[in-house]
């Protein structure tokens, strides 16, 4: 297709959404891909950058100028802007704000890049509608009109005071509804949940989802109306978390694109397999230790993968259900105390089935002296790794580290380590080898 | 406070969101929450209910009669009534139907228990506003007034025609800002994005994801409107999805509430840790089987652990990749023989590396001879698991089992199996035992 009829491109470029756009570009060269960019309506061409993958983007915009940039970052909004020049050098950024043409929008910029990218302030976009609580609705669609321009989705339009300072909301379905002349004043909702700029975007998450908002206005300490978090960001918020969450559980350290080279794609998995190596070369040592025992008695070494991969098993599943508590809507209410004790407890149950499961095993293959070792020993495992399946997350999780990595490699390897140590013991103590 | 002030209670409850309310239900006991419940108004006490968790709602809905339930079921979005209505008996379920007062919310229900739970028709809600083609902008604010009534959010207003056929949309903001008189077939947009009834959920999710929509509507196969789906299900959706597949990862079967009792919470781990030791007894067997080389050689033993925990983590480590890579948005572009080719090259790499680290142990625990064994060991158990690690997921996906199941303990502890395996035969053939 990319061999020059621009028009036809044109043509049939603008039957498309700038969602699916995106997607073509994805398949195509940087060269082509620009070319394509270029037949592009400003407007449209704005959207399809705010819509690609940010590393990916990156690449991307490498070698666009300044002068290049600027017209697309004109037309985004303000906090697909935001992320687009955060992504930049910081000279390129300050040049392509300088160039802005909409003034208004650089203005909105340079007030968004205070914010950290991990609190409301960071998430908010500037556009929104906003009346004096004084006005009448006849006045307040002439705003709507003026204001509505820059304003993609337009949810309620929020009402504010001379100062500024949020008070309340107008629907839209109430302003169709209400008579010309009625005042603002007499129909606006004052029941308005919004959120202060230093509230984490986790936190922000959390209240959308649980009222169910489609918008949610962003206030500073005194009150003022700021700006507005959608719902289209808060979706990718939670999918990015859920995403980081598996890769903390799986032991991947990173983000992989489909096409990264293999060298990047084992950079991705080296660091908790070299981790969990060590460990398990750890764990080496101690079975080492015990030449002796186990020239003695052979058996022994048959019962390492099950006291190994119990303890990892017991260590994940833990540790998964505290952090699913932990992001839980209802939150974990329950006491450390409480919650150990209940942990321990049904260490007790499970420590039961799998030690008499695998006790039963020493019958099976002729080793009954082996009995008490093996019972007691995974009884105890998957005692300890409760509780260090407990306690791990909720530290990570006060120390702000995500707690979900308590459910990796190297906490699995610990836990198998452990486990060993334990089993060794035992069999030495039981056994007066 | 649950002492019998009826006024007082009353009038705190007055000031606090329905979300707020459901959280002080779930502190409460059985009785006292049923009584909290009766002091409010339907409209507030069906949002409460729509809101509570699916499992806990059924508990606490078990000894409502039917004339009890069946007024908020009138109050209630259609798409909740349907769940609500899903989780009670059959015999409930028609005797509410029957008693409903709203007979259109009951024609609603009847439609919507057709659909399955993933798709698209079991997860549409019937409330939205929809206006003939040949209207105006006056007649249409007309019919909004009328039914905006049942509709909670209006983002749009959808566009038929006379035989109820999806033309497009208006937005609010474009009828409050047309004249008066203008023909709502001049102004309606008729790009408008859309989703059939059997359209799986997660293919809805990644739609109004895509094209960051706040509601979708849902047509049939002749493209008659039917209902539509709106954001704050999708988010559900999305979380949902991500909790199970942590679940699966983990090896967690069923949801976990807080107050489960410890019976309960050990059912939820013992299904995959029992499966996980009788995996890890049948390398017991194979362990077992080369008694006599383990008393040759005692150091053999020590490198079990790797050679185990390793297979586990490299298995984990890509069945996440290409979990993650069958949810992402751009999708898995590359054929399975590319691949697969690239799957078994990273592997390469990943198991030199590892090989090699564990290769140079032997020096230090002064079993060189081992060197190969273990580094040879190694490399096939990194191949072997990572081969394992890309099939199974895409074999699992393809029969309609969620695919992050490969990344859980029975795969690992099948990877483990085979890991111990391949290191006793490799022993066997180099060492001539």
């Amino acid at each position: 297709i990319a061999e020059g009829d621009d028009a036809l491109l044109r043509a049939e470029m603008e039957e498309l959404y700038p969602a699916d756009i995106s997607g073509i570009l994805y398949e195509l060269g940087t060269e082509q891909a620009r070319y394509l960019l270029s037949l592009l309506n400003r407007k449209v061409g704005a959207e399809i950058l705010a819509n690609l993958d940010p590393g990916d983007r990156k690449d991307f915009l490498e070698d666009f100028s300044s002068q290049e940039l600027a017209p697309y970052v004109d037309e985004m909004d303000s906090d697909d802007a935001v992320d687009i020049l955060n992504e930049q050098p910081i000279q390129i950024r300050e040049e392509v704000i300088g160039l802005l043409e909409d003034r208004e929008q650089a203005r909105f910029i340079l007030d968004l890049l205070h914010y950290d990218e991990d609190v409301a302030g960071g998430l908010m976009q500037k556009e929104l509608i906003k009346i004096n609580v004084e006005l009448t609705v006849n006045q307040c669609i002439e705003e709507i009109r003026q204001q509505a321009e820059n304003v993609e989705k337009v949810h309620v339009v929020y009402v504010v005071d001379d100062a500024g300072k949020l008070l309340g909301y107008v629907s839209l379905k109430r302003i169709v509804l209400s008579r010309k002349h009625a005042k603002i004043a007499d129909i606006y909702d004052e029941n308005i949940i919004f959120v202060e700029t230093y509230r984490p975007v986790t936190e922000v998450a959390e209240i959308m989802q649980r009222y169910d908002l489609e918008a949610v206005p962003v206030v500073n300490v005194q009150g003022r109306l700021l700006g507005r978090i959608t719902i289209d960001d808060i979706v990718d918020v939670i999918t990015e978390k859920a995403e980081e969450d598996i890769q903390a559980i799986s032991g991947i350290s990173g983000e992989v694109v489909e096409d990264d080279n293999i060298w990047q794609r084992a950079k991705v998995q080296l660091p908790w397999l070299v981790a969990g190596a060590v460990g398990s070369l750890m764990a080496a040592t101690v079975i080492n230790g015990f030449q002796d025992e186990l020239s003695q008695i052979a058996a022994l070494a048959a019962f390492i993968p099950i006291i190994g991969s119990t303890g990892g098993n017991v260590g994940i599943q833990t540790a998964s259900l505290i952090v699913q508590g932990l992001s839980d809507k209802a939150g974990l209410t329950a006491s450390l105390g409480q919650r150990l004790l209940r942990t321990i407890l049904v260490a007790l149950i499970n420590g039961l089935v799998v030690g008499l499961l695998a006790g039963a095993y020493t019958f099976i293959i002729g080793e009954p002296r082996l009995f008490f070792v093996v019972s007691t020993s995974l009884l105890s495992v998957v005692m300890l790794a409760s509780f260090m399946g407990t306690i791990t997350p909720l530290l990570l999780n006060r120390i702000g580290i995500n707690p979900a990595v308590a459910s990796g490699p190297f906490i699995t390897t610990a836990n198998d380590l452990i486990g060993i140590g334990v089993y060794f013991m035992i069999a030495n103590l039981l056994l007066h080898l």
